[in-house]
């Protein structure tokens, strides 16, 4: 267990913790006395079928997400009952960063996609949920939406994955590891074994380059659009946003993510047949794709939206890439709002 | 001075040797007793008129562009008198690796893309050419092709700088950045006091693995287009393709050529004005751009294509991305020498 004040309400606000127990993985390791850090906005109904779940992305927890839950908005508490889980490693749930005992910091277990699905649907029962209206996220939310798609295809009515694929393409998979190679290359890195995590600030900051270079289009930077968003120039761009993000956060959590999104892949349910796996999700679902999106081409988002029975691309265009979701561009919020109010309003099976 | 065999003609074919002297650098260091490692194919006509200048890019010597030249090809060698300058820093020309004294290793100068042209200069006058029908190079090779077109204007009839920008833009710059991070990480790199080039051998795996990320597009991996090339699997391309092109080298020289990458603008003639520099070109000027290319995009291209007044946008659609020149795709080869052979049959001024 180290001490990392970054993982606490005071800076991603209040959450709920809910006692998983002990969890086994689909590894077959166990975690003992896992938890799962939460959010909800709005009320259960009755019935418990108005509820949406939007799990949350790579290094993300809740407070991330929130700005897209809000009166007027596609996720309306006055309607909704909206659960935004934390990822299980993302530094709120159970996380290598507060684990203690054989388990602790480096020698976290593997985890997978479906550990956090399965972790969520028993959150979900607990909290009464009988029925989903939407399951929605981005990029490692994605993941965990395709994963609810079609591991529960009877709790979820309809489905958004943004900008994140059903199976981690090689590409993606090829960029994961140049991050973690970045983030490891560090010597004070020590296998995980440092003492605070901000002992690899090094690492931290290169890690955060490979997430500048990638995360935003070309233009971004060389028609200075960051201008518009209130950075003085592109070191600034490179300090105040990308290392800002990501110098207080856990080495190890990012490394447990990291492995997590690469390992994402539906096909597992389908003894290796992709196509077969997205051809069972029932769910009416818009897969969201940014055009200029480098770790998740409109293209990858393409060749699973044809594979799902009841499906809509929907291509948004922004220079921001694979970060359009942080809606720092009212234009994109609002176009990523407006597709999930017109999945919302489609007609389920 | 470090042993690397790697830059011997052993392994690029037999190269010419010119004594530059006692070399002025724009930075304001000398490089006493440097050399320039070139080739020659064709014979340089009477009036000295007939020649073409194939500057090297990033990494690479002579003997990688050599391919294009041949019978029949854009660059004949019966038409024309073709000389293939290598990069000084680029480990046959003067480099850290080959320096001894002050300026060797870690200790070299900073070059710019005007000190290659300068010299490139220097060697074409000692061998009798006065005109250059074509000014052509791929990457690095581009910078000094514009370098060229800006600064020796009479010399120079035609140039097609491909995949390669006039100014590095900012995006491209992180992308220099982040490679060079990706190398300097390994601690063997020690400030480039290391003993043997393949002491560094981790850091120059990583670097291997950003260009893999950005050098040829996402489909590349994502589709398996590697099969069609000879390798057996995504793993088996990034050791057999970029891995083996990189672990032979040296670092020192890397970080040179990087620099000089960074720094390349021919806006330097011009106070700063980029439109004003380009303007100034007389050459007829084919613009070859790759549109997969995450190095330089066609909208980089296009914007600086635009600046200039006898000029054309060739436009290139490969999966290879930046790396469409290696030409190792037949199809890709054709349609950069046939883009060479139209430029060539264009009337200069």
């Amino acid at each position: 267990m180290s001490d990392n004040n970054y993982y606490t309400s005071e800076q991603h606000g209040d959450f709920e913790v809910y006692e998983l127990g002990d969890f086994v993985l689909e590894g077959g390791e166990t975690l003992r006395g896992a938890t799962l850090a939460y959010t909800c906005y709005g009320k259960l109904n009755s019935q418990g079928d108005n509820a949406i779940l939007f799990p949350v992305m790579f290094s993300g927890t809740h407070s991330a997400m929130a700005p897209y839950v809000g009166e007027g908005l596609a996720l309306d508490p006055e309607k909704y009952f909206i659960v935004i889980p934390n990822q299980l490693g993302g530094g709120l749930s159970t996380s290598p960063h507060n684990t203690n005992g054989p388990y602790q910091a480096g020698y976290f277990p593997n985890l997978s996609i479906g550990d956090d699905v399965r972790a969520q649907n028993q959150l979900l029962t607990h909290l009464g949920v009988k029925h989903l209206q939407l399951v929605t996220g981005w990029s490692m939310g994605a993941q965990q939406t395709y994963e609810w798609a079609v591991r529960y295809p009877n709790m979820v009515e309809r489905a958004a994955p943004i900008a994140g694929t059903a199976k981690t393409t090689p590409h993606c998979s090829l960029y994961v590891d140049v991050f973690c190679e970045a983030l490891t290359s560090d010597p004070a890195w020590n296998n995980g074994a440092y003492k605070e995590s901000s002992d690899v600030e090094v690492g931290l900051r290169r890690l955060s380059h490979v997430f500048a270079m990638m995360g935003v289009c070309q233009n971004f930077y060389n028609d200075e659009l960051w201008a518009d968003y209130g950075f003085s120039s592109k070191e600034d761009l490179l300090k105040g946003l990308w290392e800002n993000w990501f110098l207080p956060m856990d080495p190890n959590n990012l490394l447990c993510m990291a492995k997590k999104w690469n390992s994402g892949d539906v096909s597992l349910h389908t003894n290796g047949d992709l196509s077969a796996a997205l051809a069972s999700i029932t769910a009416n679902v818009f897969v969201i794709s940014f055009e200029q999106d480098m770790f998740i081409s409109p293209a990858d988002s393409m060749k699973e939206q044809q594979m799902i029975p009841r499906s809509e691309l929907v291509s948004i265009p922004s220079p921001w890439g694979h970060f359009t979701m942080l809606g720092i561009s009212p234009e994109d919020f609002k176009a990523i709002d407006s597709s999930l109010k017109r999945l919302l309003e489609t007609e389920s099976l």
